[in-house]
């Protein structure tokens, strides 16, 4: 890994979007705490850099060097990137179909900065989904693209914000099912799936977050949890089985409880991670909480990804106005940061000594 | 009327729950602010007082001479009770059915004294619906016998909290949908009953909280509202054509948003109330924002009605030892004391003296 920090690999996502502004912002910002590396444009980086602070210094890196010589040592007030060249001139607010490749390969050497070792995590600034498409390639989204690319089976969408004024603790809510037609969610509740979203919710909060016996308290799916039958069967038929079934196996998974009663802070207190059954059961709580400062975790894949919660937000991409909020960004790189230190301990190695743990 | 204070009916719901209990302890607190007429057994009641605080008086008054008589006068540091006799003797968290219909029978004088001008407004604690169905009666809840009771051909339920330390403003949230298995809410949005919805909820907020032009913000169905169609076409084909046709009659509606979008702070400051089409998707965020203060309020009613948004919590009832948490009675108290004043005022009468308006 090369440094005493967590060495954080940093896609700078859709160039005209406000993820290469927050990129640098936010690592910027984090020096001190992590060794930030962005993967995106070098060119690009170097200009929006001098516009947003003449302070900031990269060091760039070639893919061919990277590959060669490894990650080379950084100056502590130095933001190494990974040049990944873009093929059209970025303006701002504008997508760019011919960009589209490029962004997508972003995500392929972050992972190969992880896979060999010169890296600890990776974070992800937001892309938009459609130029990708546009440029004829088939994507669905980071979540997935990361899971086919590491042949994980099985992925997990957590989000999770910190404790702040608002909070009085932090929050994690897992999703079984995430972007479906909301009619298509019943049938999406399937005990085999189900179950090994507990399983990988388990092991991911023990091995990434350091939580020796995790509470993984589960949302019914219907309103009440169902209320005995009357208003739905699937808590029945489908998830208080797979709950028993996990427990049986040592998971400390509760519920199913009535998701209106369970976001209540006095029952949030006692759970380490809520698992909801569908996206607006759980995200409308987490992002209301977390005041813009939610972060989006993927559970099950053999590496640590974070990401934002919010999007490219085109219409504030403004070059270099520094208009864009990076506070966001900052949680996910800490967040991601933290997950690097409790691994390594879980692993019997020696935590960083940056004491990032919370 | 006959008091120059809001004169609030309170049922005390099922008896072997909280409800007599918060009922006392509520009344007791605001009686400088309203004049509170309980709705219960007055014997049961006036034993219960003794246990609770030996200060609290009480005022019986039999139905009879409320209907020969009217509502008497009664003084600043006394409680009346109407009383309204149970038919078994009472055990803390057994229920009981043979109190089944003593306990609606609770609902229909509270009717009876707005509709003769005796009360201003109802607020109902909450009573169990097993033990009314277990008594042999229909009934499936408060909502929906009120609304048959008043001839409400279409009623829509909203839950309010106030702000607090944890939120900056007030929160508003209604439903399109309510006590529905989650298989069945996309074909129950349909486009009438959603329209009258909304126009429900607007000419509620103007004529019982005083908003001028009320901002109703509506959630889409589907995760992202559906992302242009890609998860699920209920905003097409249903949702966005209701809000266009409120729109051209005058009701300021927008949307359809995500719902994890708009349930962030920064969106919800700008609207008067949230209307989200089914039951997790809106109580999850206001329950968690609420702090278990969030108040149950029924529009499309002839008359103001609000409730706790809690159960009887029979686990909780000692009879008499306070241990129950009367904060959401009181603040269900105060919202119907508000709404009394602001209908009164925008009826074009004098509002009440005692400035209950924020």
């Amino acid at each position: 890994m090369g440094s005493s920090l967590p060495v954080i690999a940093i896609t700078v996502g859709e160039p005209a979007g406000i993820g290469p502004e927050i990129s640098l912002l936010a690592a910027w910002e984090l020096r001190g705490q992590v060794r930030p590396v962005l993967i995106g444009d070098a060119a690009y980086l170097a200009m929006l850099a001098h516009d947003l602070d003449r302070n900031i210094r990269l060091m760039g890196v070639s893919q061919q060097a990277l590959r060669h010589n490894g990650l080379p040592g950084c100056g502590k007030d130095q933001i190494t990137v990974i040049d990944s060249p873009l093929m059209a001139h970025v303006v701002a607010g504008q997508l760019d179909p011919r960009n589209g490749r490029a962004v997508l390969a972003t995500l392929d050497v972050a992972i190969e900065t992880i896979q060999q070792g010169w890296c600890d995590a990776m974070v992800t600034a937001p892309l938009q989904k459609s130029t990708i498409n546009d440029a004829g390639i088939a994507f669905t989204g980071h979540t997935e693209y990361l899971a086919q690319r590491t042949g994980s089976a099985q992925v997990v969408m957590m989000l999770a914000c910190e404790a702040s004024d608002h909070l009085p603790q932090a929050l994690r809510v897992a999703l079984a099912t995430t972007h479906l037609a909301l009619r298509d969610v019943p049938n999406a509740i399937q005990f085999d799936h189900l179950l090994r979203t507990l399983q990988i919710i388990h092991s991911d909060l023990q091995e990434k977050f350091g939580i020796s016996k995790p509470k993984i308290f589960v949302t019914g799916l219907n309103p009440h949890a169902g209320e005995n039958g009357y208003l739905g069967r699937e808590e029945i038929d489908v998830i208080n089985p797979v709950i028993q079934h996990a427990r049986s196996a040592g998971i400390d998974a509760r519920g199913a409880f009535p998701a209106d009663t369970l976001f209540q802070q006095k029952y949030l207190k006692d759970a380490d991670c809520v698992l909801a059954m569908y996206h607006d059961q759980g995200l409308s709580v987490l992002k209301h909480a977390s005041f813009g400062l939610g972060v989006n975790i993927t559970l099950g894949l053999p590496l640590i990804r974070t990401s934002v919660d919010h999007g490219t937000a085109l219409d504030l991409a403004k070059l270099g106005t520094g208009l864009a909020d990076a506070n966001s960004m900052c949680v996910a790189i800490r967040i991601a940061a933290e997950m690097v230190a409790r691994q390594a301990a879980s692993r019997g190695a020696t935590p960083s000594p940056n004491g990032l743990a919370k």
